[in-house]
């Protein structure tokens, strides 16, 4: 059985050039006064783009380089990685160059997966500040293209969130399409929330707590609203084990019971719970590094639903003497310590189960 | 075994009273121009001070009249309640007449549990808004009444969260006394973190999520600013079995491992890691409303460290015909179910971890 990463990120070329002729963020420049002038930055977020010479974060060619990911997929004994733009995407493009954007980006990455079709299959990215038909027409045309398997998108949705009425002409596409809609965290929560003395604590709240509970949020507004109802064959793989969701699944459910106002909604009664939802709509990737998650993960959607990931080139050993990178050895050893040795789902969640559900079945070249 | 409930609320007489005599937030009045103009309403939040005639929510002696909370018990088999101040408890007196106020209410509680010294005992109340010395004191004076068994507070701390290096004399002394923190949400996130459409979803977002999320990021502002590494004894009870923290254990620590600016921090080689705390430090509620949150709570801590509670008086039916609670039953069968039929462990958990942690020993009367 292949192991596989579905949880895996790049810049491609054409997605590099876009950054680099930029000058406000998200954007890539070196900055000649600092003490590493050669060194390319990336800059993602605004709250990044305040520093004199340091701003965002140090972007090398394992962001771009596709050898670089075939690289870490040899180190660490993965078979196919199922690549996807890191965030922010293209959520920020202006609406009338954004299909034709999108467009592009696509074509690029699929271009890189055809290198190694064995190895090699993506998720989509949409141009979800077009007009709701060139979304619909990008989600068609990305059938055409042999590697791609679904799309990635991050909470914001058209603007306005996942709950977003004017989506449902995109989720109808997805549906349709039978393709699976990777959501991915980028925006985090406001500073705020972290206390005066976040800063001391390196990237460690927004990266580890921020990030989670933006999925989780997100993902609940779409059960609230009714997305799963209206499209009950749309499928979601979320990232970082679902955020918090497997864990809150309980506490959202009972939250709906109570609540009087939701009961006195039409449609209340014959809503899908929660529970279904996980059961039925959601995929899981497995990178939450430890047991516990994978064990509220699989109790809410069931082994066959967890997939293993990496989120490369994200989490890199500070130690540059290290090979294996302790991110994917953490996730590695949860899994295959989680199913008391029960290694047929250990290869599930290793591999079988992406290969199953993303239809990853190896061409004759 | 006897049955324990760790997480149930009152609001005692001495706190209504005060209440009641307030003009701005939190407050309990009446509305004469509404639609029931008897009915008490208690506001507790800014958020909720606006509308006309409906602020806040209905208020009534299941707040505040004991033999409400013993009927309770009674209907749900619960031998035991260890009762604890509703939220906001004390975080908003004024300094000069907080510590004076808090040695009032404890002393309130104290003596309505001494009414029934087998079945009620009491987490205290702290006057954070006092000196630090007023806090210390009264941490004291707790150990002096019968039925005081830890203390209650919010995630605010004396204003500036709970990795305030001003709370270290507290902890101190918390430690010193052996009282068991029960640590509490109050205040949420900000309401632009649920998007456009948070008010057609009830109280459901801030409510399943937000309270969670505020608890995980107290705790992990504790973790990460040293407070157990400084105070090694000290003891944690986490409502809502830890917000979300046993869910993101993993990917906490993961994240604290590869951050760059922690590294270089004195004292990161010697830091306790979050499992160590997790299994040591943190007591965990069973107040998550299914299996899921129980597995990872009983993953990180262990099923020894986990305490069966209501949340009394928060979900009650809907239906004012049912007698038992769902939000109960639902807690009851998540526990019944959770450890694959080992009574003992059941036991346990439904009491037995909260009898031997707060030394519920029967008094003789």
């Amino acid at each position: 059985m292949p192991v596989v990463d579905v949880h895996t990120h790049v810049y491609p070329p054409a997605y590099m050039a876009l950054l680099r002729s930029r000058g406000e963020v998200p954007y890539v420049r070196s900055f000649p006064d600092s003490p590493n002038p050669m060194q390319e930055r990336l800059v993602i977020l605004p709250a990044e783009d305040t520093a004199s010479t340091s701003r965002g974060r140090p972007i090398g060619p394992e962001y771009y380089d596709i050898n670089q990911k075939l690289a870490f997929m040899d180190t660490h004994s993965i078979d196919i990685s199922v690549l996807s733009l890191a965030n922010p995407w293209l959520d920020w493009l202006p609406a009338d160059t954004a299909a034709k954007t999108a467009q592009e980006i696509n074509d690029d990455v699929n271009a890189m997966c055809a290198l190694h079709p064995e190895r090699l299959y993506a998720f989509g990215t949409l141009p979800l500040s077009a007009k709701a038909g060139d979304i619909v027409a990008e989600i068609a045309r990305l059938n055409t293209l042999d590697q791609m398997r679904g799309v990635i998108i991050g909470t914001s949705g058209m603007g306005a969130g996942l709950d977003d009425p004017a989506l449902d002409p995109v989720y109808a596409a997805l549906e349709a399409h039978g393709q699976i809609i990777f959501l991915h965290p980028h925006y985090g929560l406001p500073s705020s929330v972290y206390g005066p003395r976040a800063g001391d604590y390196g990237h460690v709240l927004p990266l580890a707590l921020g990030f989670p509970l933006e999925t989780t949020i997100a993902v609940t507004r779409m059960l609230l609203s009714g997305v799963f109802d209206r499209f009950p064959k749309l499928s979601v793989l979320l990232a970082h084990s679902g955020g918090t969701l497997p864990f809150l699944a309980g506490r959202i459910e009972s939250c709906i019971e109570h609540d009087g106002h939701l009961h006195g909604q039409p449609g209340f009664k014959s809503r899908r719970s929660v529970w279904d939802v996980l059961k039925n709509n959601v995929y899981l990737d497995a990178v939450a590094y430890g047991k516990a998650g994978l064990k509220a993960a699989v109790e809410v959607s069931g082994a066959d639903r967890l997939m293993f990931g990496t989120d490369h080139p994200f989490f890199p050993p500070l130690d540059e003497g290290q090979e294996k990178w302790m991110s994917v050895s953490t996730n590695e050893q949860a899994v295959a310590t989680t199913f008391d040795g029960d290694k047929e789902i250990v290869d599930a969640v290793m591999g079988g189960n992406a290969v199953k559900m993303l239809k990853l079945v190896k061409t004759s070249s």
